[in-house]
C-alpha cells in the first residue's frame, strides 16, 4: 500500500521480537511507558517502538490510516498494537491477526479493517488468558493488549492467543478516487497536523504524469506539483505526499484554513492537455 | 500500590538492564536524547524507557504519583530514575535506594517520599564518584545520575554507588480518604490533561459495590460509574482510573473547568442503600 | 566543544550499533516512528535514540546547535541522523561525513558546517544505492538516510557509503564572542523554548569567575549567576547553561519577552572589578 512497501504476498508470520504502539495515549502522562514496562517485563528482548502516540483522541480512522502505511516499513514477524478504543470497558471484543507476515492487536471497532488484507487470518483475543490480575476497565492497552503482545514477539503463533472460531472481519478499504478518463473525483480524508488536506486520490491515480493534473476544489484551480518548494510561498498547491496520496497544501500555510473542507468533503480533478 | 502491581515483598535488586526516565524536561529539546547516550555510552546494553518527560515543570509530587504507580509495572531489577528538581544546583543531596526489587535515583526533594515502601534502603549518592568531568551546575540528570544509572544498571550494587550510613527519609504517602460507615472525605490531588480531578479515595476504599458510592461536591451530587461511556455526554461522573485512584470527570468535558475545584480541597463521599 | 564532552582527537570509526535522530518531524505523526522501522529491517541490532524531533520547523541552525552539543554524550561509533531539510525533493546533495569516531548524515544545507571539526571526511552519499523501491520526492529520512544509517550501524565503513571524491564542506562554526580584556561583545543565537536568550558568548570565555562579568542589554545590566535559584523571581540574570553557553533568563519568567532581543542582536559584556 504505501510507497518503497518491501512486503507482499502471503508469508507465515515468525516473530522478530519487534512491537510497535499507535495509540492516542499522549506523552504527557506515564501510560505509554507502563506499557513498555509491561512488555518488557514479559519479553525482555522486545524491541518496543513508539509508532505514533499523537492520534487525534478517539480518531479510530486516522490511527488506521497511520498503521495501514506505517506497518509495511517494519520488518516481518513484528507485532502491531493499535489501541484508540473509545467502547474501552464496553462489549467489543478485542482481535489478534496475522496478515502478510505481521500480527495485530486491536480493538474490534473497526480499526483494522482498512489494515488487513483479504490473506488476513482474525480471531478474538484470548482476554482471560492475558489479563493482568486485577486488570482495569479502562486500560486494556496495559492490562491485556501489552501481556499478548509479548507473548507473540516471544514465540507464540499470533492465531494461538486467540480463542473462538476464525473470524470474518469488515475489510473496509479507504475512499478511493473514481477516474474517468481525463476526469476524477475524490474525497478528503483529513487535515493533518499542518493544515494540510489528504484525499482519497493516490499519485498512483494520475500515474504517469501527476502534473498534468489540477483539482478543482472551492472555486480554486489547484496545480499539481512535484515538492512544495515548486509553489510561492502562501499558494495553493497538490502534491503526492510520502505516503503516495494525493494531498492539497499551502506551502507556508494552512490549506484548511483557506479552503473551508471537511472530511467527507468532495473534489473534482481534470487533466490538462 | 497499582491496579495488578506484579511485585511485592522483599526481594534482593539483581539488575535486568532495564532503567526507566521521569522528568520535567520536555521533549522539545535533546536532554532526554542525550541521557540516553550518557547510559549507552557506558551500559551498552542497557534498555532505557521514556516513562515520561511531561511531568509538569518542577512537579515534584506529581513525579512522585506517577512513578509510584507505574515502576511495579516493570521488571525487576530495574533502575528508575526520575529528575524534577527545582534545587538543581545548590546544596540538596541525591539519593539513591533499592527497594522491593528495583532501584531508584532522584534529588532528595520528597520526591522518593510516597513512593518507597518500608523496606526501602535508601543512601546518598556519591556525587564526586560518578560525576561526569567538568560537570554543570544544573544538569545533574546528564551529568550525575545517568553515570549512575549506567553503573546499577550493568551490574553495580545500588547502595554501593552510594556514601556515608543509611539514611531514614520521610515516608510521605499520598493523602488518604477518611473512611467512617456510609461516609467517606476525601482531597483533590490534581488535575490531569484531560481536567479530571484525581481524589485521594481509591477503588478499594469503596469496595465491594463503588457504584452505590456518590461524591459530593460544589452542590453536586455525582454517581460512581464504571466506565466514561456510561455517563452521557457533558455529564459529571466519578470512576475508578486505571491507577485505581477515584476520579471526577465530565464525559466528554473538563471537570476542573466545572467545579472549581484544586489540589487540597475536601470533597464528601457517601454510600447509598 | 560540549560541556563534559568525552571525546577528542582523530578516532576511526567503529560502528556500536547507536543510531540518533534530529529532525523536525514533530511526534504527531508516525514518521518518526517509520523511520525507527526502516533501520530496525536492515539492522535488527541497532539502538535507535531520538535525540530531538521538536527542531522548530525547517530551522537548520538551531538543529545544528543541537547536534554539536549533544554528540559527544553518545558513545563512539554511534551514527547520527540529522533532518531539517527546507530544500527536500531539490538538487541538494546528501552527505555522509566521519568525525573523531562518529558518523553524520545529513542534507548539504549548511547543518553539519558547525558540527563537524577540521578532522572531518565527507562524501556525497551515494543515494541510488540506498534508496528504497519507489523512494518518495518529499521524504528522505525514509527513504534513503535510515537505509545508508542501518548499513553504517551494521558495519558499512561511512565513506564507503560516499559517491565522487572527498569534499571540503563550509565548516562554520557558531558565532563568538569577542573578548577584549574587560570588555566582550556577543551575539544572541536564538531564544529557547523557556524564552531564554541563548548567546554567543561561553562560560569558558568569562572564567576563571565568571560572575564578576555583567550582560549590558536593552538598558539592562545583568549580572552572571550560578543557578536560577541565584536570582530573585522576576529577575533578570544570566547564567551558564548545561551546554557551555552564557544565557539570558528571567527567573520563573522569559527573557525574550522581557528583553525585546533577537537572534542576531548584539550584547555588550564588562567584567566588574
Amino acid at each position: 500500500m504505501a510507497t518503497g512497501s518491501p512486503i507482499s504476498g502471503r508469508a507465515r508470520f515468525t516473530a522478530c521480537g519487534v512491537v510497535t504502539l499507535t495509540t492516542d495515549f499522549g506523552l504527557e502522562d506515564p501510560y505509554v511507558g507502563i506499557v513498555h514496562g509491561v512488555i518488557l517485563a514479559r519479553a525482555p528482548s522486545a524491541r518496543v517502538v513508539d509508532l505514533t502516540h499523537g492520534v487525534p483522541p478517539q480518531d479510530v480512522r486516522r490511527a488506521s490510516y497511520f498503521l495501514a502505511h506505517a506497518h509495511p516499513y517494519f520488518p516481518r514477524g513484528s507485532v502491531h498494537v493499535a489501541v484508540v478504543d473509545p467502547g474501552v470497558g464496553s462489549a467489543r471484543r478485542l482481535l489478534v491477526a496475522t496478515d502478510r507476515g505481521h500480527a495485530f492487536l486491536a480493538p474490534d471497532n473497526g480499526l483494522l479493517g482498512p489494515v488487513l488484507s483479504a490473506e488476513a487470518r482474525v480471531r478474538a483475543l484470548d482476554v482471560e488468558r492475558f489479563a493482568l490480575p486485577r486488570a482495569s476497565r479502562t486500560f486494556h492497552g496495559r492490562d491485556v493488549l501489552a501481556p499478548a503482545a509479548a507473548a507473540i514477539a516471544a514465540g507464540l503463533e499470533p492465531l494461538d492467543a486467540g480463542t473462538g472460531p476464525e473470524l470474518e472481519i469488515a475489510r473496509t478499504p479507504f475512499a478511493q478516487a473514481r477516474i474517468e478518463g481525463d476526469a476524477a473525483e475524490a474525497e478528503v480524508l483529513f487535515a493533518d497536523r499542518y493544515g494540510n488536506l489528504v484525499l482519497s486520490a493516490r499519485g498512483d491515480d494520475l500515474a504517469p504524469e501527476p502534473e498534468r493534473w489540477r483539482v478543482e476544489a472551492r472555486g480554486h484551480e489547484i496545480p499539481v506539483r512535484g515538492v512544495y518548494a515548486d509553489a510561492a510561498p502562501g499558494a495553493l498547491l497538490a502534491l503526492v505526499d510520502s505516503f503516495g496520496a494525493l494531498e492539497i497544501a499551502v506551502r507556508d500555510g494552512s490549506a484548511v484554513a483557506r479552503l473551508d473542507l471537511r472530511p467527507g468533503d468532495r473534489v473534482s480533478l481534470r487533466r490538462t492537455r
